[in-house]
C-alpha cells in the first residue's frame, strides 16, 4: 500500500469531497447510511479498514470475547476497525475497554453498524467512534464476532480489508483500494478551487451564474 | 401580505406557543413530524416559505443542478427555503454552496425533508437548517427538483408559498396565511402569561390546582 | 424500601455498570430500548420509578390534563415519573410546567417513552430528561393518560412503580426492587476494578491478555 | 341520515370509484392506509361506522372486556365496526366470539387498525374483517378499549361515528356525511361510464387517445 | 419427552387456544410477532423444535451449506425446525431441497424468521413453512448458519431445542416443555366449551350476558 | 436484441435458478427486495423491462397522466412495465385502465415498485401485476410520471431499459442484457438436473451427501 499522509487528510479533507471526486472516477455507491453517526460531532476518522462481522446469538459462546480481542489485538497505527453487526440492537457491541486498547495500538478510530456502551468515556478519550446509537448491555451472551479480516458491508457499502476509510459530521465514504491515490490527489485540489465560489457567493452573486462560471458546487 | 416582525418572533416566540395558538384557533395539525431537526441545538428559524419539490433520478439529467439554483436564485430576505425531496436518503440534497448562497440573498434558514452535506460549513455560516439527515453524496444523478414555489408536503404539514415557519429545537410548525396575524399577536400574548405561572410551580404548588388557576400549560 | 444514596449513585456509577451486574444476577433484560435518550449529553438519572400511562385520543376529553396533573402531583423526592405514550408521536406528552412541578416536588428526572416540547426551557431547568424526541404540540385531545402508578412496559422493559431506575447516555436501565440492594454493592467494587485495567491497555497491552488476567471488560 | 341501499352499493360499487368521486368533491384525504387488508380477498363491507378506540395495557384491568362488549352490543344493522389499538401488534384485538356477536347483530364487517384472531373461524362465518394482521394472543391485560362511539383516526383517516365506509381489496374509503348522498349518486353515474373505455383499450387503442376522448381513468 | 399425538392436536386445536391456556398458566410471551407468516392459509405446524442461528455474511465460507446441512439431517419424526437468520432480507435461507430432506425425515414443518425461496415447489410438497416473505437467491455467500441446536429468539420469542410449537394462520406458539402436557391437556378442554357460546352469540345474544354467563371468549 | 422464446421461459424456469446462474456468473444484486409482491400467487412475469420513475406530487399538473400515458403506449409485445415511485403510499398509481391498455399492447406484465388500485378487476384481466400493495386514491395530483425509457431502481436494483425482467412469487431478478443469452441457457440446463436429487432427498437421503454427490441445491 501507498504511503499516504492520513493526517493532513484528517485536517484538510471532508467526506463530501472526497465522494465528489469518486463520483467523477465513476464510484458513486459508497457513502455509508445517513443513521451512522459521529459520537462527537467534531470526530474525524481517516485510516485503513480493519474489519469485523458480528451478530446476535442467544448462549454465552465457550469463549466469549475471544474473537473480539483479536480483532483488537490486530490493529496497528491508522488503522479503523469497521464493524458490522447484522443490525443487532440488543447490547453495546463496542465499548470503552476496547476503545482504549484501540487507542493503544495507535488505531485512528472505529466505525460500527451497531452500537456502542460506555460513551462517556470513550469521548474522554478522543477516540472517534461513528455508530448507530448506544446500549448499556454487555454483548457477552447477546452478540459475538464470527469472523474478521474478511469482506462486509457496513451502512450498506462493501468494505474489504485495507480501503481507505474517511468519516465525519456528514457521513462516511470507502475509497476502493485501486482509485486512493489519484482520489486524494483530486481531494486535496477541489478542496482549494471551493473557497474562490464560497467567496462570492456570500456577497450575494446568483448561484446559477456562479456553476457557469466555476462548475463547482 | 402583513409587514410581521420576524427578528422579534425570533428573540421572544417559541413553536410551542405558536402550535397552542393554532390550536385555538382550530388549526391542529400544521406541526411537521419529530424526524426533521435543527442542525445546532439553538437554530430557530422563522420566515416566510418558499418552497421546492425534489425526487430522487438514477441518470444525471440535461441540466444538473438548473432547477436547485432557480429555487435558491428565486430566495428573498426572510425567505425560508421549505424543500421535500420524497423521501430521499441517497444524497446531500442541500449543501454548504446552496446555503451560502441563500445567506447572500437574504434568506432566514432552510427547512429540508431530506439529507444534507457540508454539514460542518454550514455552521460555521450560522445559517438555521432543519433536516433529517447527513450524506456526503452530491445530488447530481441523484436527488433533482422538479418544481418550486408549488403547494409542498413536508413533514406530513401542507405548506403554501408564502405561508409562515417557525422552528425552534422543538420542531417547525406552518402557519397559514389566513390567521398569521391573529397567531402573532395571541403567542406575544400568551408568552407573557406563563411567567407567572412557572414561578408558582418552582415554589411547589400543585400543577392540578395552577391549572384551575390560570389555566395555561 | 431501604436506604439508598442516590446522589452518590449519580456520581459514581454509570448503566453499563449497573447492566453488567444485573447480567451476572441473572436479569438480562432490563436495558430499555436505544431510541430513548438524554435531552443533554450529560443528563443522569437516579431514582424511584413512579409510572404512567398514555395513549392517543382524537378529541378533546371532559377533563383534559386531570390525570397527568395527578401523577405529576403524586411525585415525591428522587422519584423518576416514567411513562409510556402507546408510541404517540402527534404531541409533546411531557413539557416545561409539568417539568417544573416535577423540580418543585423534588423528583430526579423523566423518562418518556414518547416526545416531549418545550425542549429548551427544560434545558435550562437542570432537569434529567430522558426521551424519544420533540413536537411542538400540546397533548390536549391528542394524547391522555389512561393510568398512573401502575405496570408498564416503557422502552420494551417491564417497569413496576417503586423500581429503581437509572439512566445515561448510554441508555437506562431498570433495577427490580428484590435485587436493588445487591445490586448497588457489587456496582461500586466493579466500578473500582476497572481503573486497573484501563490503565494497562492504554499502555498498549493486548485485549486479550487483560482479559485472561482481570476478567473485566 | 338518509336511507341508503347498502347492499346494492357491495355489489356494483368499489373503493376507487369512490375515491375517485370524493376527489371530484374536495374530499383528497379518505382513504385509510395499505397496510390494512381484508381477511379474504373478496370482501367488501359497506356501512355506518361504529367507532372504538383502544390502548396497550400491561395490567388486566378491574372489568376486562367491559368497554369492548359495550361497543359490541351497540353494533346493528349495517354497522361497521372500526376500532383504532394506538398501534397494538401485541394481541388479538379482534375475535372469533366478537365477530359473531357482531354477526348476531346485523353488523356488515369491521375495520381494525390492530390485529385479530381467530381468523380461521372467522373467515367461515363470512364476516368481512380487514385488519393489519394477526395474532394468536387475547387482548386481556394486553389491549383494552378507552373509549367507543367517538371520533377516532384509523389508517390515518378521521373516523366520525356515522360516517360512510366502503373497503375492498383495493383499500377502506371513509366518506364524510355532508356529502355521501351526492357521493353515491356520482359513484353509481362513473361505474357505467368506464365499461365504454374498457372496451376501447382492449382493442389496442392508445392510452392517451382515449383519455382524450373520455377523460375516464 | 412425554408422548403427545401430534396428529390430533393438529386437527383439533389452534394457536388462540394455547396461547389462553398459557396465559392461564402465567405464560403471557409466547406468542411469536405478526410478521412471521404461513405460505399457505391453511397450513398447521405443530412438533418440537429443532433450531438453527444463522446470520448474513459477504463471502462464501469454506464449507458453505455444512451447517444447514448437518441442521436438516439432524431433524426427525415430528420435529419443527425453527430458525432465526439475524433479520436476513438478502437471500432465500430456506428452499425446496431442504424442505424436500425435511419431508424425507419426518419433520413437521418449518418456522424461518427470514425468508424462502422456492415457494411455488414447496407448496406442492405440503410442508407446512412459516417464514417473513421470500427471495430468489440462494444463501451461499449471503446468509450462513452459525450454530444449531442451541436458544435462539425467533420472532421475538426464546425458543429452547425441544419445546413443543404450534402455528396456524393467527401465529406461532411456543410451549415451554415444563407446562406442556397440562397446556395441553387445558386446551382440548377449552375448544369444547367454545362452541355452546358460539351457539348463543350466532342468535343474537349480548357479548355482554354470554360473557357473564360463560366466562369464555 | 437476440430471438428469446419468452413463453418457454414462462413456462418451465422459476426465479430461483435464474439468481442461480447470475450468482455463477458474478451478478450477485440482480434480486429485487422482498416487499413487491405478485397480485395473484401464480403470475410469472418475463419480458423485456420499459421504464418508468414517478414521484409524488400536490399539485394536480398542467397535464395530468400524460407522461403516464405516454409510457402505457410505448409498450410492445413482451414488453414489462417497470415503473418506481420514489416509495410511494398515498395513492393507486397503477390501475386497471392502464393495465387493459398494456394488455391491449401485447404487454407481458408490470412490476410496480409501488401501489396499484383496481386489483380485483386486474385479476380478471390476468395480466402479471407485481406490487407493494394497494390504494383506492387515483394518481391525479398526488403521484406523477417524471421520466420514462431511462435508468431506474426498482425494488434496490438497478434496471436499464430492454434488461430482461423474471419474477414469479419467490421475486423478481433482472438479467443484464449482456448476459441473458448465457444465463437462460444455463439456467434450462440446471432446471433438467435438480430433478435427480428431489427424488433422493424425498426418499429419505442425507442433505450432505446428496450434496456432496450433485453439487445441486
Amino acid at each position: 500500500m501507498s504511503c499516504i499522509d492520513f493526517e493532513k487528510m484528517r485536517q484538510m479533507l471532508y467526506s463530501a469531497v472526497i465522494a465528489d471526486i469518486l463520483d467523477e472516477l465513476g464510484y458513486r455507491d459508497q457513502c455509508m447510511d445517513f443513521g451512522i453517526v459521529p459520537l462527537n460531532a467534531d470526530d474525524v476518522v481517516c485510516g485503513r479498514a480493519f474489519t469485523c462481522l458480528a451478530a446476535d446469538v442467544y448462549e454465552v459462546p465457550e469463549n466469549p470475547y475471544q474473537k473480539e480481542f483479536r480483532t483488537v489485538d490486530s490493529l496497528k497505527k491508522d488503522d479503523v476497525l469497521v464493524a458490522t453487526t447484522n443490525g443487532s440492537v440488543c447490547s453495546g457491541f463496542w465499548g470503552e475497554l476496547l476503545s482504549t486498547a484501540a487507542v493503544g495500538h495507535g488505531a485512528a478510530g472505529a466505525v460500527i453498524d451497531g452500537l456502542s456502551r460506555d460513551t462517556r468515556a470513550i469521548r474522554k478519550l478522543k477516540f472517534p467512534l461513528f455508530l448507530r446509537g448506544t446500549h448499556p448491555a454487555d454483548s457477552k451472551g447477546r452478540t459475538d464476532v464470527i469472523d474478521y479480516d474478511c469482506v462486509i458491508t457496513c451502512g450498506g457499502v462493501t468494505v474489504h480489508p485495507g480501503d481507505l476509510i474517511f468519516g465525519d459530521f456528514d457521513g462516511i465514504v470507502v475509497v476502493p483500494q485501486e482509485v486512493e491515490e489519484e482520489c486524494i490527489r483530486l481531494a486535496f485540489e477541489k478542496v482549494e478551487a471551493e473557497n474562490v465560489v464560497r467567496g462570492e457567493l456570500l456577497a450575494g452573486a446568483s448561484a446559477e451564474e456562479v456553476w457557469n462560471k466555476y462548475h463547482i458546487l
